[in-house]
């Protein structure tokens, strides 16, 4: 049967020192369930990547759950590193879409509370930490590696791909929820201090706090997942064929597109994975809409803004709104359905009835991608 | 339509200092792939608790996935504390009912690499460590509350209680994966030291390392999942109404009869979840297997014992097969799967048709119900 969002959620991406990750969950859910107007649901999923280290909670979702007085419901935490919150998205879909049920999927990170020196080598715990961590492979020396070889293999002018950040950061100006919100300049991004050569500060996303959430629904709602579809590749990216190549990514989209049965070139607005601006780059590619070494020609102005040709990460993306990891995916679906509605303000994407979410786990090695469309 | 088990595979429970978390979880689900005699599925869940603080791995599932040579396949951690592994089964239902799909349900838990001062402690993260773990809360010290409002609420007898250990041990010495392989004496018992008033040592199930697996099938299998349901109750026991009843066993026992369409009465072998004793008790009288306050009296081998009346945790249960965290709900459905296949050995019960496992997190936060029927 036809599975709906039925209602979202929103909180904030930034340092959250005056709330718990129970907090910041409990309000987002609860908006969730205000939106979609109802008191009740069959589960409760909550995507989280990192509680058990950052906040100290296991069982968090029975936590959550007691707050937003949701007693007797099944709740499970779901986790598959960045990808967490499209992979919860998909677990409620396929929960839904079987029998009458609504699933309230919260996404949630609270990384502030975190004590460890290197929230940057924490974040290899999900990629290969027992032989990469020590020879210095992390989420940002790994993408700096495929960004320099991605230049050199495709003679590629670094600053379109530079220019990914700078797009991002305008739309995340009228975005309340966004974690920068302040214009850069591609100069800014080039001046930006290198953090591992090639790469930029600037090219990468942040840490942050946030929390999202959305009520997956085969009883109603306004706007219809027409495709939810998860694929996987290899656990460390240095034993792949092609580093440059996001097959989950592919797979993913292959499958999504031939479920929604519409075309890359359908998509009306778009919300891609750009942990780091190569990672947008990629996404672009395999997700159809440029070929194999030519994504960093899409990278203009012409094409990503509001009123280009297809509208990308229409509320700043993970560089600008935000990329609080386990929630991440469910802010990219949330926003999605903002713009589906017409209630994306400043930053409506005119007409847009259909729209897709790009959001992978570790270096895609998780890929969950949803496509949803307006209810006529 | 139907879901079956089609396959499984178990570890030994015990300290396995010469395999990582990868190596146990993925022999486990190598075993029960060639026990299904399939080398594909369509999901793979990792039911694990601690990992993050264990064995300081993010997206586990991913790099056991790729052990098992199953790129390409969604595969998520889900988590909900001690109840973990029949959550996991719950959902790898939900996927597989509607839809021909195999899901390969991967429980693993390893506990020995774990450095910090207290497991004790750290497991109190699974319910309200915030405040009643600096009041002495942990879940030692609450079930001992427990036990002790039990023995006088309801007067009941402590030796009887304290048989439920002399009962598992017995089974568990014809299991060559239990952790504890020898008989004790229910004097053996009542001498072991008190670890929290009235609560002795051999009434409590200990940490171990182990790994089960089972592939849920709606395609093919030998024993058939008819009814899988998860209730859940306050997440903080002080917070509810009566701390001896379980509601969300109750309830989710109320549902799983009436899906199986059995009752209490019909269940052959049954699986209950004795992290103490104590929880043994109150979830024989939550099933309905008693009437509230007189579970006690039903700890007689003439009623738990492999020719008993209703034959329990006929491989040792928690205490003597032992207590793999997020694993344990896996074993127990394996172990009835082994029951009812007529693979269970010396320990065989007779003509059994229909098995019960109940499975629950934390403090019965979180029951996870399952019934298997033999397919004729």
């Amino acid at each position: 049967m036809p599975v709906y969002i039925a209602g979202i959620g929103l909180e904030a991406v930034k340092e959250h020192w005056d709330l718990s990750i129970l907090d910041l969950a409990t309000s987002a859910g609860q908006k969730a369930l205000e939106d979609a107007n109802i008191n009740q649901v069959d589960y409760v999923l909550v995507a989280n990547m990192t509680t058990e280290f950052s906040n100290r909670y296991a069982n968090l979702s029975s936590a959550i759950a007691d707050q937003l007085d949701l007693v007797k419901v099944p709740r499970y935490r779901i986790e598959a590193a960045c990808g967490t919150g499209g992979s919860a998205v998909n677990l409620a879909y396929e929960i839904a879409k079987s029998e009458q049920k609504n699933v309230l999927v919260i996404g949630v990170e609270k990384l502030s509370d975190f004590l460890t020196p290197s929230n940057t080598s924490s974040m290899m715990l999900a990629e290969d930490w027992s032989t990469g961590l020590v020879a210095g492979g992390t989420f940002v020396t790994l993408n700096a590696l495929a960004l320099r070889y991605y230049l050199e293999k495709f003679n590629a002018d670094h600053d379109y791909i530079m220019t990914l950040p700078v797009i991002c950061h305008e739309h995340a100006v009228n975005n309340p929820y966004a974690q920068f919100r302040n214009k850069i300049t591609l100069e800014k991004v080039k001046e930006s201090p290198v953090i591992a050569d090639p790469l930029h500060l600037f090219e990468s996303s942040a840490y942050g706090d946030g929390a999202a959430a959305v009520v997956v629904s085969s009883n109603k709602g306004d706007v219809e997942i027409i495709a939810s579809a998860v694929s996987t590749d290899l656990h460390k990216i240095a034993t792949r064929e092609d580093p440059l190549t996001f097959s989950a990514v592919k797979k993913a989209a292959k499958e999504a597109y031939e479920e929604a049965k519409v075309n890359f070139s359908d998509i009306d607005v778009l919300e891609i994975h750009d942990a780091f601006s190569i990672t947008g780059v990629i996404a672009l590619e395999d997700l159809g809409f440029a070929k194999k070494g030519e994504g960093w020609k899409m990278i203009t102005h012409d094409n990503l803004s509001i009123n280009g040709k297809i509208p990308t990460n229409t509320f700043g993306g993970l560089k600008a709104r935000g990329h609080p990891v386990g929630a991440t995916g469910v802010y990219q679906i949330a926003e999605i359905v903002l713009q589906l509605r017409g209630m994306a303000g400043k930053n409506q994407v005119e007409s847009a009835k259909i729209g897709l979410a790009e959001n992978i786990g570790a270096i895609a090695t998780t890929a969950a991608i949803h496509i949803m469309r307006k209810k006529e």
